[in-house]
């Protein structure tokens, strides 16, 4: 896997707002990706299209995308209904007959439909489900919240608003600093990143907190930070049950809100949202710190904004207009200095470091 | 379907607190049981063991409780990890041998089991599992706010403590005043009462709200209230995702709160959250109403104590009690007479119906 050059296909819909998959690859395994295939904006590159991705470029169409090396197929788009639209099957079947892999987030697993499976098997490729969850989850028991490592989640305001961008700014940021920090990747994106984790968002409902203690105690082990990457939000009215078992699974010691200042009401394609308003920063988290109250005590620690669509001027004011409302440190940690945040986390690693220690003594002194 | 007499499977574990699909069974279809297998009990009856169910006999096995004339086997019991445990298989083989389907509610499904499928397929036995889902599934989209129907959902301080029953028992008395009312069972249990339903629990997370959205839309064509099974709560450290993903896809008009006052911490089978208190049925109250807030305003109007482990004069003062406490109109449905809870659900349909006659008057007077 580690060579793997990736080719993505994002047909009719690439852009900051519609590619979620596509883009947080770009972002984080740009030297992997060798071109994105969207005919309406064949010729550009991703720097264009995205502003970040450098010289990554655009191209019409599959045959001109194999011209460039790729071992994989990365599906950078989701059809409107669960299934597989038949129009995407000329473009898998020539890429699979190229030699290429598929790699997949989509719900509906492309290693089960039996044309595509076989034809892989035919060529010996491979089709990598990343959404496909293990097959032995448990029921979540609580456990997460004895380990030693000091655990942080993301949370949102709302869905696709920068929750696992935001972790791996901070991870990136801490391990710059020399911070043992895992990170636990809960979507398909994180995990075709990370190269490990679980989709919470597609495992049996009755497992979601079982696959989010699961995770949080491996991206553990010989760590002293755990960064969970959130998802949803709490309020979201399609996804707020995938939220609380995750908060509930993962038990974190702190969480951090991220929150795109533009954003009006909840997020979806087809904007079915609209009659709704989300609730303000402040109280959101006390949405959050008040959901995992009645398990364990758990602060909003820090907070993180979503900026890409204002200018500077205005992405400064509404941090510090934040920071003054919540009194709590708050960056965008894609165009700024994550530092305020990282600063915020480390300060609660030592503190629960101390408290430890000092139960230790206590318990020794007994 | 009509015509199905059930056997159920419970070796080792029939008793009030073991069994539930089985003690439901019991309660709500008494007339399809033929008997129980628990060779532990065998010679007393269903009233014996559980307090009701009448004359049916608990049987040492299957040979003995294939005497008793059964179409179907129900399985009533659940193996503590995720896979069929070998010893069942000898009762499960005879059991479709002997031309019996096999109904299930495991999370496993049986009929994916290639021996047992085998087998009925040879036989010509179904096998029905309870909690497989749909696999067209909605994102749901909070269109549940918009019906004529009064919509109520059972919540709860716990998870196994009595939200099925509770709605049962109000549906049934809804009925007999000749309200026209309709259940939305959204676990394995009510669905095989009901005969129809979606187990949420066992569907892909990210469609826990849509599941429940769908089931509200149905539950309410033709009806004046509907009754929406709760699942878990939103404070049990393993199932409060299903329970905040059923609040938002289902949209309720108003809830009833369900209680056990002997209850001190999150139920477990192997009591593994101990180590947590449940918050009192105030504060209960308060998270479910600020969990529903941001989306639409929701309020408990009522509350069901279980009051099955104490005498009637400690049931009689927890409900003086909790009414005094709260202000809401309490009673054990099972045990005593579920009026005043009925009482609180019309008055609501009432109000609803009064208010969108307005609104229609106001829309035509435009």
């Amino acid at each position: 896997m580690s060579e793997e050059r990736y080719l993505i296909l994002a047909e009719g819909h690439f852009g900051p707002e519609t590619t979620k998959t596509a883009n947080s690859a770009i972002r984080y395994l740009p030297e992997r990706i060798v071109a994105v295939i969207d005919s309406r904006l064949a010729g550009k590159t991703a720097q264009d299209v995205l502003g970040f991705g450098g010289a990554i470029p655009v191209v019409a169409g599959m045959e001109e995308g194999l011209k460039h090396g790729p071992t994989s197929l990365l599906v950078g788009i989701a059809p409107q209904g669960g299934r597989l639209p038949d129009d995407w099957r000329p473009a898998l079947r020539l890429a699979i007959e190229s030699g290429l892999s598929i790699v997949s987030g989509l719900h509906f697993h492309l290693g089960d439909d039996p044309e595509l499976s076989g034809l892989a098997a035919k060529h010996g490729v491979e089709i990598r489900d990343l959404r496909r969850p293990p097959n032995d989850l448990p029921v979540s028991t609580g456990k997460a919240r004895l380990l030693d490592a000091y655990t942080v989640l993301t949370v949102g305001t709302d869905c696709n608003i920068g929750k696992m961008t935001a972790g791996l700014q901070l991870r990136d940021a801490m391990k710059r600093e020399g911070t043992k920090v895992g990170f636990a990747a809960t979507g398909q994106t994180g995990i075709l990143i990370e190269g490990w984790g679980i989709a919470v968002d597609a495992v049996v409902a009755d497992f979601i907190g079982g696959a989010a203690e699961r995770l949080t105690l491996q991206a553990a082990e010989g760590n002293d930070v755990v960064l969970v990457e959130g998802q949803g939000s709490l309020v979201h009215p399609g996804y707020s049950g995938v939220t609380l078992g995750l908060l509930h699974g993962s038990m974190p010691d702190a969480m951090v809100l991220c929150h795109q200042p533009s954003r009006r009401c909840p997020y979806n394609r087809y904007n079915v949202y609209s009659w709704m308003t989300l609730p303000s920063v402040q109280e959101t988290i006390r949405i959050y710190e008040s959901a995992i109250a009645p398990l364990r005590e758990s602060k909003v620690i820090a907070i993180c904004l979503n900026t890409w669509d204002l200018s500077d001027e205005e992405a400064r004011a509404e941090i510090a207009r934040t920071e003054a409302e919540t009194g709590l440190p708050t960056t965008d940690p894609v165009r700024y200095d994550p530092a305020p945040v990282v600063a915020a986390i480390l300060e609660g690693m030592e503190r629960k470091r101390a408290s430890l220690a000092t139960r230790e003594v206590a318990s020794a002194a007994l």
